[in-house]
């Protein structure tokens, strides 16, 4: 028995970019004519470097010391701010902007690379500039000329920060009870005073920029109640004339873990705003921004699973007890059936999770950037269907896997100091931040599947299916023929899903989540079935993807068939809530 | 729609020993016939009162404190101590112990009770009586005379508490890895000085009584190495001539959860002990301590479980969002369906572990004082096959209870002022302690199945077996027809799954985790056909059974059929490590 050799975040990406095929497919896009794939590896190498040797090193301490408010100004932890520095020197912030504004136009399949390695190596300090990109997005494509002059630059280079001001006390989930009040200050209805409560709003107040912009949903004068009536506005902590606008960081959380990240209560006291976007309808400029955040916390996930992984794998190796069956006395852990287990379903689960999170990422720059207005709607539903299925299985996996990922340390774990408690602790919050996992499933469910009478997700099911039958005739690929029973089945169900759906919504919604698994597991059928066939034709030594494959076909697949069993039950024998 | 009712620890555990009979089965025990069931569910509210009234408080200021250590001394967060006396007072360490010694004679089924509302309220109060009983019934069953004359009534009155010392740096889930050394000091081999490094001792040091008992493994000058050559000793922090012992606590460690309990690292310097039981067999009187901890923790996670349902069933109950669908503007999101799961997956969770929780306590009691030899020995071979299912899988209920209890709060549950977040970092140790789960499910499919050809077990099966035919013949218990066929599956693998253990022991450890689930899954089938019928035939208005009986079966029992295909497929193909 021979240690299992550890392939890093980075030599995974790299896999997914080459041997995958992702890199190839962004440079037949125009905008990336000019990057070849090993550009792209090149930047995720020296992300993983910025990562491991700037980031790595504050993880622990941004947990210890947390951030302090003191009269309405946040500290971070100490080496936040410098690290911050250093990576917006390094021009990380522009990375995916667009050149025109200083951007260096990378794809977001880029972008998100560095937003795992960066996550990967701490959580906390990457909440800061995690909402950068969204928030970039969201004023390129809605704010008026004059805001995007105004507004943008620094934006791009990092030289601000943004917030995004959605929850308030008595409107989490349902942004339709937002009471934050916009009153106009001009006749053109472009500026107004903004008052309202913000609460859990991440890097609301920060010791690591000048200025920071706020992007605030909140109901003008005259807009009808519920989320139709609410705008977008931009609202900047420092304004254009330099004074202090009439926003301030009232407190801020303690929280069970990323403790580095200031989450803040923000008090809005007729604070200058601007319209982003059209009135009334700030709910699509918000998630314009919100899809991103939700992309960007998938992969915050999968670089905290990869993160817990590699801990523990490396402790398992070191850690020597006996009674290792089959072994000599002396032997590491890692030989354990038990421990193998806990390592081998990190490892599936991390890899997996990746290669659904750059098919989506990689649907994104396509539906930006394809040739044709077809292919772009085509992309654009994909990474819209996508998405959900990306935040919400991630982040799970983030969550049980660092609990694993502790399991392997035994009583060692639960000491703080040993550091994978950590890892637990930050990885609880992106199961429910930027949409609770429950409200991707709905979304899935109602938005992505039922609305459009399940052609997107047939679609994408068919692609998956086709590579399963591929794989499943191959040799040396066994297990992958069972698999496409398993596509059958679903088929089979889902117009009776729909219907019960459109007839019953309430016992629809209640196996929302086994429909997200279900499809999560379709999905990733096809996606091992294609990094198998990938693999075994580049050639090489490496049987990585088919061992991790045939362990996720054999361990992880059936919770999968589980799924589809209990929707089928509940579409045959509804139960729900009395 | 209306807000299911809340029902309570203590009332839940009234419907186990009233309608569902294990009251009754008590008082059929010599020892218990003065007691009637009542008399034990005064106990139980009893207890509850006041796990209600005096801990459940001290639960937020012990984790917001924690301990502090100083000059090897310990100080327990505030109150701490208060409470013990109190408990102490009131004569609960007593409760299961001999009258003969100044016990109440009380079933293990009433300590066990007493430890789950203890627990639920305040898991790190509770772990310093937690082994208490465990080292009353080690010294009382292999302690020599002198020894219980000297040392068991201080334990018995709770003026003393006691601590089981395993854990070396070396020497985790292996014991056969300890090193901690025992010199003999007289010729009979009764006195010893004990030399060591023991870590991880929960209440090694505190300042709740003025004596700590600690019962250590060690390895006599003798002894051969490995788990064969350990001994068991009594070491007393003050010796019996008021002398203090040569054993310190040499620090605390910094925990993710029950930061209350001081988990001391203890140095033992040519301390005076006492041998238990014989020399080199120190594993055998362990074991007995162990079980007992073992269960003990089965039912800490029961409370911790309850804790966290409770407080997430009355946060979703007053919580108000809107769309809800099919409710106005304005309800409750405990209506939402997607709540409605995480709510009753946690009810249906801990109602359906402490079923099988008390019915591991009954077969102990039952095994120690049933009429016959014949009686007995099936009884204690039953306890056997039931306590590493209960710990391992009311821990697992716990730990994913209380994260699903956090999701119900959203982003309040992050912050550590909601108090949910608490029973989540709490939670995440018993998984690991008294033998971390995978060590369990090893424990259950090589000791307890593999070792005696299934006996056992299928014995135990076919009682369950029999509930479930019967509930599957009762109108209004749909379901249960289903679940019949489960267990011929299982029948039908036991054979070649055993067959596989012999002949390829690591490929049958690689799936202990399922074979565990699988047969949980069975057993639980069996509990809830049981539960469901004595609520039918106990009359009244409540169906709260049978509705939790109709969702278990709908929607967890899919998860033991998931184990029973792996565990299949693995016999037919095994997959292992290389």
């Amino acid at each position: 028995m021979h240690p299992r050799e550890l392939r890093s975040a980075a030599d995974d990406i790299a896999f997914v970019l080459e041997t995958l095929g992702v890199g190839e497919a962004l440079t037949r896009l125009a905008p990336f004519h000019e990057f070849d794939t090993a550009t792209l590896v090149q930047v995720v190498d020296e992300a993983a470097r910025f990562s491991r040797e700037v980031l790595a090193p504050l993880n622990a301490v941004g947990d210890r010391e947390g951030c302090t408010w003191r009269d309405g100004a946040v500290s971070t932890p100490a080496g936040f701010a410098d690290a911050y520095r250093r990576y917006r020197d390094a021009g990380w912030p522009s990375l995916p902007c667009d050149p025109s504004l200083g951007g260096q136009g990378l794809p977001l399949v880029a972008q998100i690379a560095v937003q795992e390695l960066t996550a990967g190596a701490n959580l906390a300090w990457t909440m800061y500039p995690g909402i950068l990109h969204g928030a970039y997005e969201c004023v390129h494509r809605f704010g008026s000329e004059a805001l995007r002059d105004a507004w943008l630059a620094p934006l791009v280079s990092g030289e601000w920060l943004a917030t995004m001001c959605l929850t308030e006390p008595g409107a989490g989930s349902d942004l339709g009870q937002i009471r934050t009040r916009a009153v106009w200050t001009d006749e053109r209805q472009e500026t107004v005073r903004v008052t309202g409560e913000k609460i859990f709003i991440s890097g609301g107040e920060q010791d690591l920029t000048p200025n920071i912009v706020h992007l605030v949903l909140a109901r003008t004068q005259d807009a009808p109640s519920g989320s139709a009536g609410l705008s977008l506005f931009l609202v900047p902590k420092i304004l254009a004339n330099g004074a202090r606008n009439e926003v301030r960081c009232t407190g801020i959380e303690h929280k069970m873990g990323i403790r580095g990240s200031a989450t803040c209560s923000m008090a809005f006291e007729g604070a200058t705003g601007y319209l982003v976007g059209e009135v009334h309808r700030g709910l699509e400029a918000m998630f314009a921004m919100m899809n991103s955040a939700r992309l960007h916390v998938g992969a915050s996930a999968v670089g905290l699973a990869q993160g817990a992984y590699e801990m523990s794998a490396r402790h398992a190796h070191e850690r020597i007890q006996s009674r290792v069956p089959g072994a000599d006395a002396g032997a590491p852990i890692a030989g354990h059936p038990a421990v193998w287990r806990l390592l081998e379903g990190q490892r599936v689960g991390v890899e997996g999770a990746r290669l659904l999170l750059y098919r989506a990422a990689l649907a994104i720059d396509e539906a930006h950037h394809a040739a044709t207005q077809a292919m772009r709607a085509d992309a654009d539903a994909l990474a819209a269907l996508l998405t959900p299925i990306v935040k919400a299985t991630a982040t799970a996996q983030a969550f049980h896997g660092a609990s694993d990922a502790l399991q392997v340390f035994g009583g060692y774990g639960y000491v703080e100091e040993t550091g994978i408690s950590q890892f637990v602790r930050d990885a609880r919050i992106p199961m429910i931040y930027e949409g609770t996992n429950e409200i991707q499933a709905i979304d899935l469910l109602m938005r992505k599947i039922v609305k459009d009478d399940g052609t997107i997700l047939s679609r994408w099911l068919a692609w998956a299916q086709t590579q399963v039958r591929a794989a499943s005739g191959l040799e040396r690929l066994n297990g992958f023929d069972d698999a496409l029973r398993d596509f059958d089945a679903w088929t089979g169900l889902m117009p009776s899903l729909i219907a019960l759906a459109r007839t019953t919504p309430r016992a629809a919604l209640c196996v929302a989540g086994e429909v997200m698994q279900a499809v999560h597991g379709l999905s990733m059928a096809g996606l091992w079935a294609q990094a198998s066939m990938a693999e075994a034709t580049a050639g090489g030594t490496s049987e990585a993807k088919r061992r991790a494959a045939r362990y996720w076909l054999k361990f992880e697949l059936p919770q999968a068939r589980r799924a589809v069993a209990i929707v089928a039950s509940q579409i045959q024998d509804p139960e729900t809530a009395e």
